[in-house]
């Protein structure tokens, strides 16, 4: 598979995943629509130009707001970047394309999540990244097996073994050293896959489409198992607080966010991840015993969702 | 003045501005009272140590949230904050005390402010750092000419052209790059007074002690002045979406707070800072000629408030 190809398969996969996750959700929630924001980047030296697609969805329905991000970009990295990403101090030519994706439903019943998968050239080398993960304000035990199993068997039937890895990996990646908390229930989480080139890049294509395939279904049977869970203020209350993590965590740590913004990117593209409604409450505790209690024992400690093998 | 008369003459007073601010906003807001959490830091080692005072406020007058901190810390700092504060890439023992302070009013015709005094000494080096900065969700220029104007009477009676340099530090310090936006209507910013010893760092404790006595001087009458001001779910909403600005700042780019996450403070004292409730709405743009508008003008080019002579 020649450079060009894989180039535009993975353009054309994440436009398509962007365009079935975005119809899906609509058809799920009545009173969503996706607003459509095309949008192209172009520098005055013409050294950093593509675009990219944003869809954003903020209703009084199921989901309090949704983003479904699609991007092409190509331009040229500062010798710092080149070398953090592929170990070369020079200018290098990159490209990029992804699909990313935050949804924050309304009911504190249903978890958060978030998926992004991505396809990069950085000089002569190129790889995959990506990975998703699920937040609940309230624990249901058989929605985080049912999002790790999902995930699980779409990892291993390409590579026995890697969705152990990946999930060792999220767990270390979305972590709050100060709140010694990790991200909900976690997911998978990978980078650089092929980049050293063996396997090179292509052979991880399968693998990237198989697991952006998998987003609707491990996340929409959840959603339709939590709909109709009754919920009060305070359960509100919880959520907001819970979201105040999330905000944390991308402004203070997610490499994404922080390239995006720090290179220049799209700044409502990028913020689209921040949740709608937030709140900070100084040294919330919640009372022994609670539910409240449950999820943040939970978040404190990663927790094998699958029996393995 | 010797080591022991400064460090202990500067926490004596940090710690008395902190009570006199409380105890003046608890008069202002009936509805209001500080909850005080004295803490204490000591790692396994003894190497760091110290402790302090949070005071917070959260009430349904006029203040939604406030926080005043207190704290006098030392330890021993790593090669590289050594090198990043004193340039000397060296193991060396610190010692830091300051007040530091955020109020966010409910009403959205009421400014958020900030302000922060500090007294550090790393290794040799021994200096003092702060500043005070004004946040409208809606302009009243004699409010913004009122802050300036004290806190330039309060610099220049210290030393001639005092003020300038400050408050183009200030405008130089807030400033978020990603939303080519300043943080309010600024005020003054300063740091290393008296670092490299000509003159040395006891030299400015009159101008620090001047600058913390100025605070209530410089925010109260403006709190009196708005706090009767009518207001609606859209001022409140457009209030709460700047708020996002100020989240952005404090855990992009905020020094004290981004070294205090960091260094291991203590997390609950400095995320105070952040506002109590948030929005973020994608893409938000106020309507042209409306007062939200007048804001977002405002924010993006700092002004000069005072005549200068």
């Amino acid at each position: 598979m020649d450079t060009k190809t894989i180039r535009s398969r993975s353009a054309a996969f994440f436009q398509d995943l962007q365009s079935s996750i975005c119809s899906t959700l609509e058809m799920l929630d009545e009173n969503a629509h996706f607003l459509v924001d095309r949008w192209t980047r172009e520098d005055q030296t013409g050294s950093h130009g593509g675009g990219g697609v944003s869809r954003v969805l903020r209703g009084d329905g199921i989901f309090e707001q949704a983003g479904v991000n699609f991007s092409e970009v190509h331009g040229t990295l500062n010798p710092e970047m080149s070398q953090r990403l592929v170990g070369v101090a020079e200018d290098l030519p990159f490209y990029a394309t992804g699909v990313s994706l935050v949804i924050h439903p309304r009911s504190p019943m249903i978890p958060t999540t978030h998926a992004n998968y991505r396809y990069l050239e950085v000089g002569q080398r190129r790889w995959f990244g990506g990975g998703g993960d699920l937040t609940p304000y309230y624990l249901f035990r058989e929605d985080a097996r049912h999002f790790h199993n999902t995930l699980r068997e779409h990892c291993d039937a390409f590579e026995p073994g890697l969705y152990r890895r990946f999930k060792q990996q999220c767990d270390e990646y979305f972590y709050l050293p100060h709140r010694r908390e990790y991200r909900g229930v976690g997911g998978i989480f990978f980078d650089y896959l092929g980049r050293d080139g063996a396997p090179p890049a292509d052979h991880y294509f399968p693998l990237v489409r198989s697991l952006g395939e998998a987003f609707l279904e491990s996340y929409l049977p959840i959603v339709r198992r939590r709909r109709s869970e009754p919920w009060s203020e305070r359960e509100r209350t919880f959520q907001l607080i819970r979201r105040g993590r999330y905000v944390e965590f991308n402004l203070l740590f997610d490499r994404g966010t922080l390239f995006g913004l720090k290179t220049g990117g799209r700044t409502e593209s990028i913020l689209m991840s921040l949740p709608p409604t937030v709140r900070w409450e100084y040294d919330y505790r919640p009372a022994a015993g609670s539910r409240e209690a449950e999820l943040m024992e939970i978040v404190r400690h990663p927790t094998e969702w699958i029996e393995q093998h």
